[in-house]
Order: C-alpha cells, then structure tokens, then sequence
C-alpha cells in the first residue's frame, strides 16, 4: 500500500475540526449498567473507568473490539549526526525487517493481543522497494538534523500529518474500533525530549534521558544537542505544529496525525511510551477535545514521560518499566482495554444472577 | 469432583519440605537470551523479569502455559455474625452459583486470558447438592466466629491445607503449568486484616479497610472487631499456622496449601489481591523459599495489601485499582505473564535478525 500524504494543510485542519465533544448521556448509561453487575460497586477500579469511556466515546451499549490495530511508524533523524544514540542509524531499517519478517517484541504482542501491526515507512533513510506488508508512506529519507535546522519544512509536516490521518481513516474502513500508536527510529527519544521541553516548558534535563542504552557522558551529549536544537529553531511553545515541525521527527508527526484522525472519528486510540505520548501532547496542544479519546498505555521510565503524560491529563494503565516503544506498551494495555470491555458485556447483573445486593 | 482433605499435619508438613532451592543457571541462561534478542537491554523491564523468573522456576528452556487454573475457593465466616460485612453472608453461596453459571467478574476475566477456573466449595455455609462444576471439599460449613473462639480447630485447619495442597496435585496432573489464587467469602477481608496485624505487627486500625463497602461507623466497628478477635485467640505471630488456625478462614488456608503445593511442584503461582496474599504470607512466614515462586498479581486499595506485599516481598504486576478478589487479578495478571514467555520464546535474536548491536 503506499500512501501519499498531502502536502496542504486542509485535510488536517478539516480532521481537527471534525473532533467531537463527548456528550454525558453515554457515560452515565454506563455507569448504571456497571452498578448493576454481580460485583461491589466500583470494585473492578479502572476497568470500570475504561469500560464507561468506551462506551462514551464509542456511543454504543456494548462496544467490542473485534479488530485492533497498532500503527508502528518508522522515520530516521537528521539529528542522530550529532551521535545522540547508542545505536547506529542504521537500526530503524533493520527493524523495520525485523517487524515485517514478525521476529520483534511488537509483533510477540500483537499476536499475544490478537492486534493487527500496520508497519509504515513514513520516512526511513533506505530503499525498501517492494516488500510485502510495508505501508510505503515515505514523506523524506529521515528528517533534517535539527540541531542545525527545522527537522522538517510545512509541506514535510503536513504530508507526515496527513499520512497519519489516513492511517485513521483506513483502519476505520477496516473496521478497526480500536487502535494503538507506535513507532521505531533511532535518535526519537531526543526528538521527543525536545517537544516535551517546548511544550511543558521544563529544562531539557529534566526531560531528558538515556534512550536505547546512553552512558552518562553521552547522556550529557544529547541534552547539550536538545538545547542547540532548542536555540537554533526557537520553536514558539504555544503553537504546537511549529513545535512539532522545527524539533519533532516525522514518526512523531504520522501519529499526531493518527491521534487527531482517531478523535474525529471517534475510535479509542491507545499511546505507547514516550515519543508516542510526545505525538498525542502536541494534537492534544493543538485540540483538547483530543484528550477525550486517549488511553494511556504504560509508563515509560524515560523521564520526561510523566511531564507528557500530565500535561495530556491521562494515567497510565500499565507500569511494567517498559521502554522498547515500537506499540509494545499500547499493545499489551489493549489487552486490558478488551478485557474491561468484556466485563462491561459479559458480567452478569445482580438481578439475572439472584444475588442480593449490599445493605 | 469431591476432595476430602487429610485432617493429619503430616501431608502438609511433607509438601512444606519438599519445597526446592533454586538454582541460579537457569536464571543465567535466561538472562543471556533475553539479552539476545532485538531489543535494547533490559528496555522490555519487567516482562523481562518475569520471563527469568518463570525459566528459572521451571528449570527448562522455553516455558510455556498451554493451560493455566484459578482456583477460586469459598467460605464463610463466622464472624459476619458481628456485623463486618455491607452484604449479608447468603452472598457467598450465591456468588458460588454465579462463578458455576460464567456470570461472575473471574469467569470473564478467565476466559479472556484462557485460564480455567476452578471453583471450590472449601467451607460455605449451605448445602449445594450435586452442581456440575464445582469442587466439593467442604470442610465445615464456615469458619467459627474469631470473635469468640478460634476460626478452626487443628483438625478443620490441616483438612483445609491439605484441600489446597491436593488441589496443586491435581493440577500438575492435568498439565496446569501456571496457576492462581481466588477465593470467595463474605467477611474475609476481616481475617486478611487480623493475619495482616498478626504477622506484620501494625496496628489494626492501619492494615484494615471498607471490604465490600463499608461506610465510616462500619469500618471502626469492623476495626473494634478484629481487635477483639486477636485479645480473645491471642494467636502467635511467630507460629503462622496458629495465626491463620486462629483469625483466618477455611478459604484462606486453602489458598495457603495451593501455594505450597504449587511451590513444592515448581509450579509459578499468582496470588490475586488482599485475601489470597494473606494466604500467601502465612506461607511465605512458615517456608521463606515459597517465595521464590509467587507473583503478586496486583495491588489492591485494601490498605492492608501494602503491608503483605512487603512482607512476601514481591512488587505487584498491575496497579488497577481492583478488589473484587475471585482471582481477577490474578487472572488479569497472568495475560501479562503469557506475553512475557513469548517475547521469551518468540522473539528474534540480533544475529538470526541481522540487526546491528549498540556499540
């Protein structure tokens, strides 16, 4: 499949309009039928929590998820020039085999979840040609080196962000009423540490950390590089797309777009670690009606983490120090996500079953 | 199924000795793939963990759970004559009903992670006739009132351990290779309070919380209870079995002889939440290397919980705000612990790959 993203900003801006504002009738539906299920009320926590915002957000009685999918996108960076990772560059393209041929931890758990990876070259730094299963979405063989210059230019981002909200609109065609973000790309987590800097206004050190593996001189390397990049593009913290454009990666731009295509057509989107969760602060930055169709998946030790995953306002589901990315944390918090949905389906109430309820 | 548990301390006592050490190898050759394979060390965390935990217990290579068991026992309790409880004690029975019928939060937890649950009548107080599916390993037809006297007599407390040391045998028979804890029993959170203020010497008022519901005059009543309990038995923290023989259960020492009888087999057993890990540490207090074969499942609200954690000493694997009990922790938690032995067994190495190693 390849995807051409277009370069305009309309589509965009049109799916960013699109996003609904959830409406409380669903959501105290839901609630009803959970206190009335063979249980102490409240007393299945935050599968109760998940189960009345997906029916909210789904606006059905019993929402299920018969196909799930988790969009894993793969871009190089311009940045990785500057030696910010313990990997060689050389990493993203061998991964992206490695998802295709099903040997990586993301393919283990989507299979362990029964969840569909779509795995897209939205802008690797190597010619895949034709290889099967590969969404060829290829905005740019990786984005510019933003220590010394925007990472992308406005028709790079909006091709990145409008690759992202076709990603949303064909799992929609799919019947995928659940989805999950993803990504793999050396050099991202200092793309990430920098929109998590810009967008949270936290000194880079406080946001920033060891990635794939850095020691502690290159630990200190890379937030040198972030606050260069930072210097260099003076991104304007309080229009998220510029933030996005001049120090994001276009992975990062792919899922803000799948996140923003998510909302406006009101499917559950489940965010991964760090760089995932820097791609849904910036959509949810830029619409805080976004806010209401995320689940958190984990928490990722990376420090600047916890500042995103407050500033989108979400808890994780999951603490299990995990910090692969590729989805592998979305991937397994689907899991949850399906079995609070089940609960919410399958449990009898206290009537059917004949047990008496609390006095 | 009927299970008539030995009233003799001898086939506990045996189980309890045949209890092994583990040995580091395994653990070793465990690491050593898991740092194989194509993911930045360590970055999988916990499920990483998970996985040289379960190849280290199981002393084989590639373990996997082609079947997996709750065993979810019932009891009543004779304290719920006191008041301690928000539902009446007829609840016990009728849950026991709705776990046979599939209606119950286990049965759809069980049967998303492909768990079979096995429901045990170890000590409720009503007469179930022949129903399919149930385990009839009744002892006594609820614990006494701890208010009063002892919850069991020597003979009632070694035919419930031997219950669950039985169960652990059949398991292994039918090729259960991991298993999990759950119980039912209106009133039990009031003897996991009193084991908990037992073995960990804190104060009632701290390990003890609402159960069911409870409101504020209901919780210091409760409170007033278990403190009354403990003057009247006067159980000895350093002898656990008389702690649990005292203010325990018959489901709760049930569940303690699944742990020892899962331990002795090297089988992985994951304890559920307040009540089961109040089995476990009396367990764990009686035979430290039982340890080497748990997983706590998951944190529950219960205030007590924190306190038996730590003093079995394992770091729960879900944090959901759950306290149903029934195992759905545990059943939740052992999907988590499936994923980890694939990433195990599936995953590809570097080499098989031809992905570039950090430098």
């Amino acid at each position: 499949m390849r995807i051409e993203g277009s370069k305009e900003a309309t589509p965009f801006r049109e799916s960013v309009a699109a996003i609904p504002s959830l409406s409380a009738e669903w959501r105290e539906k839901a609630q009803a039928r959970l206190n009335s299920l063979t249980k102490p009320l409240g007393s299945l926590g935050r599968l109760e929590e998940i189960a009345a915002r997906l029916v909210e957000i789904r606006g059905e009685d019993r929402p299920r998820f018969p196909r799930k999918a988790i969009f894993t996108l793969a871009a190089d960076h311009g940045v990785t020039e500057e030696g910010v990772s313990a990997y060689p560059k050389a990493v993203t393209f061998q991964m992206v085999l490695n998802f295709l041929a099903g040997g990586a931890g993301i393919n283990v758990l989507s299979r362990h979840g029964g969840i569909e990876v779509v795995v897209v070259d939205i802008g690797v730094d190597g010619n895949f040609g034709e290889v099967a299963g590969l969404v060829d979405a290829k905005v740019r063989c990786g984005s510019r080196n933003m220590a010394q210059e925007p990472a992308m230019s406005e028709a790079e981002l909006y091709a990145a962000l409008n690759v992202g909200v076709e990603l949303a609109a064909w799992a929609q065609k799919q019947g995928h009423t659940l989805i999950g973000t993803g990504e793999m790309g050396i050099g991202n987590t200092t793309a990430a540490s920098a929109i998590t800097a810009a967008l949270t206004h936290r000194p880079v050190a406080q946001v920033t950390g060891r990635g794939t593996g850095l020691d502690e001189p290159g630990l200190r390397h890379k937030i040198e590089v972030i606050e260069r990049a930072l210097r260099t593009n003076q991104p304007d913290p309080s229009d998220p797309l510029d933030v996005l454009r001049k120090v994001g990666g276009l992975e990062i731009a792919g899922l803000a777009g799948v996140v923003v295509g998510a909302a406006a057509r009101r499917i559950p989107v489940v965010i991964d670690g760090f760089i995932s969760t820097a791609a849904a602060a910036v959509a949810c930055a830029l619409e805080p009606k976004v806010k209401q169709f995320i689940f958190a998946g984990h928490r990722s030790p990376e420090p600047g983490h916890a500042a995103l995953l407050e500033f989108i306002g979400q808890a994780p589901l999951l603490d299990l120090q995990m910090r692969l990315g590729e989805g592998t944390g979305a991937a397994l918090a689907m899991t949850v996500m399906d079995a609070a949905a089940k609960i919410y389906d399958e449990m009898a109430t206290f009537s059917a079953a004949g047990v008496s309820e609390a006095s």
